[in-house]
């Protein structure tokens, strides 16, 4: 048995390592050392033979993960994996199914069957969704049961809200908006209810010898994480952090890989100061962030709040992103806004890879700049993001005759800033 | 004769200022301190009897700029001021028409008549418009001739791009993109052409002698303002940002108002530099910025970008933002692309003014935090930046039956981590 992690202390580089390598342009000991230093994680379930190897970490590019899975009251398996294709073939790539209700363990089996991608759970879902009638019926039993199941089926990753203490409640129910989480509110609730401290934590031995046994890379919860301005850096976000820190440590010394996640609703400044600090006192362990989201007052248009706060993540320490659709704060997103909050966070991820300089991230960049000066059209829509959508839109007002490409609607053929350029510049 | 500028440095309050300072919970004074010292205009000329009063500058919320008008081969006066409305009911602060064109001139009639926002153009286009065959028909009398008539119909600000001298010509021509600025590019080939330098700059005298006159503020146009990540910060763009910073002092001298505009496409980690930069040489001079966008990849998500190194650029220093829409790098925006951009670039202003706090700024967050915790919807609508789509979408997919209102489709009812959060902190 050996994980990503103990094959790479060990000193051995994996044919998943030299995937990353492969895709990553940086060399596959180094690979290797970020691995076994515990500053990257690759998640990739031994049963996963389906499942291209991805990296998480610093010295590689900002991931993005998409949230797929049908809730108790809406949506069906087919739509679910509507959206999976979607937010696959929009470039995301993670995905976690959060799918919740009876049909949340079909719905992960047909999803690790069609999902090329690393694909991560929330177990608490599944066992609390399972304790049928009341959280009387949720124990740690059924719990460890769960993980361990999921395990078996071959999920590559889980979040896994061990930090959430019995004591931390107290600091959460204070606050404006108390705790967001789903996985963080049901195991509070469970705590108090059953006056026992977070199962998780206490039977974390366990989780570590299950994912160890599979490679299953934990992804702390942040059970805690705020779920607006007001809520941002307070106490109880920062005592949780502090027992991720410690559990960090006890996922490296048992060679489970581990990363961390974090808000959440933060403040635009707040955010190199939530990185920095995460970083310290995880050492170094990669950071997932939700969003953040820098404002609570544009519900409709959180993919634009998360991308600003995604790319202030992404240049300050963050890992890997995940996706918030505009649908955020409004109900589950359909196809199209899944799409489009992929992309959002794509745009993050890779401004955010611009600014500090990751090499050849500005490569796209710049053959867009040549293209765009030699009114290659179809080169800019090769290089776009979005390719299809920009073509149709550039399609939609198009004013030049065929033949000609050299203007486009914006300014007309005589108030052309480029043709301008070019002519003074002597290209034509 | 006297401008909002010289009646502050006499040490007058204006109505102006007094209706600035209720709008922004601003002392009068306080107002009129930061309007003597040029750290803030009052764009308002003259003729406007129907423009409302707003502030530019670092002590008040930051502002957003919506850009309308037609070109040559696409759009109708109908349509645009159909985008004139729509931009004004998502919440522009500013206006600028942009229209270039035989109709040019009888569209900012009407864009002066229906616009209650201070309105700006960019004289030189009127001015290249009127000259009807070619280059050659441009002159420095023209020019004169179209501020002067422009400020006697009320424009409130003009964009002048004096600062692009003759010397910095082959600077820019030797860049990836060369000058991507339509008055810009447009005073370049002219100075080539003519081998004169800038009219503006020569003719400046008069031109603050017409601004003084009706109060037309200036804002120095950024003709090299870089078109791609590949020119940003290069010694084409700080060679012109030295002459505005020259220019400011020479409006200030002579009671004129002057704001400055700025990039453009910037790496997201250079935003705060360039606003350093910009305050430090142009004398804290309000800073209005177009975008940034942060990345060149995305065309079609371009309010997205720009709503990112806007974020950034609200933080840093800038004090008023211009929108970008999806269609930026593809076409003339539509009236939906227009609303987006508007609210993107709003989502931004509001960001930055919450992280470098802005009294009262975050009030409507925090308000929209508790409409959240209570599950008022119509309180959650009321206070978003777009309730009614906010609205349309939640009813989209509402799984909760009449009466029912305390969950959505993103968890239901079982898992909403809000329901439980009130349980355990004993709001239920």
């Amino acid at each position: 048995m050996s994980t990503q992690l103990s094959e790479g202390v060990a000193g051995r580089v994996t044919d998943a390592m030299l995937e990353v390598s492969r895709a990553e342009h940086v060399p596959p000991e180094r690979v290797r050392e970020e691995v076994a230093a515990g500053r990257a994680v690759i998640p990739l379930n031994h049963a996963r033979s389906n499942a291209r190897p991805a990296a998480v970490g610093r010295a590689f590019a900002v991931k993005v993960n998409a949230n797929i899975g049908c809730s108790a009251e809406l949506s069906s398996r087919d739509d679910e994996l509507d959206k999976l294709h979607a937010a696959l073939s929009a470039g995301a790539d993670f995905v976690m199914d959060l799918s919740v209700g009876p049909d949340a363990a079909e719905m992960r089996r047909a999803m690790l069957a069609a999902c090329p991608a690393p694909l991560g759970t929330v177990p608490i879902y599944e066992a609390f969704s399972r304790a049928a009638e009341s959280m009387e019926d949720l124990s740690d039993d059924l719990m460890l049961d769960v993980i361990r199941e999921q395990a078996a089926e071959g999920v590559d990753f889980m979040t896994l809200h061990a930090a959430l203490l019995r004591e931390h409640v107290p600091l959460a129910t204070a606050r404006t908006l108390g705790i967001v989480s789903r996985g963080g509110s049901i195991l509070a609730e469970w705590m108090m209810l059953k006056e026992r401290q977070n199962m998780l934590y206490e039977r974390w031995d366990e989780v570590m010898d299950i994912c160890f046994e599979h490679d299953v890379t934990v992804s702390l919860g942040d059970g805690l994480r705020p779920g607006c301005l007001a809520d941002a850096g307070d106490a109880a976000q920062f005592a949780e952090l502090d027992v991720m820190g410690l559990l960090v440590r006890r996922c490296r010394e048992r060679g489970v890989q581990v990363m961390v996640e974090g808000p959440g609703h933060v403040p635009f400044g707040d955010i190199q100061m939530n990185m920095e600090r995460e970083q310290q006192v995880c050492d170094n362990a990669p950071f997932y962030v939700l969003g953040p989201v820098v404002t609570d007052i544009a519900p409709g248009y959180d993919e634009i709040t998360s991308s600003i706060g995604g790319t202030a993540a992404a240049y300050y320490g963050a890992a890997m992103l995940c996706y918030v659709t505009p649908a955020e704060h409004l109900g589950l997103p359909t196809l199209e806004e899944v799409r489009r909050g992929v992309y959002a966070a794509r745009i993050a991820a890779h401004a955010g890879d611009v600014a500090r300089g990751l090499p050849h991230a500005r490569e796209r960049d710049d053959a867009m700049a040549k293209a765009r000066l030699d009114f290659d059209w179809s080169r800019q829509f090769e290089l776009a993001l979005d390719g299809a959508s920009a073509r149709a839109r550039y399609e939609s007002t198009r004013v030049s005759a065929d033949g000609e490409h050299d203007f486009c609607s914006m300014c007309g053929r005589k108030f052309c800033a480029v043709r301008t350029s070019r002519r003074l510049s002597g290209r034509e």
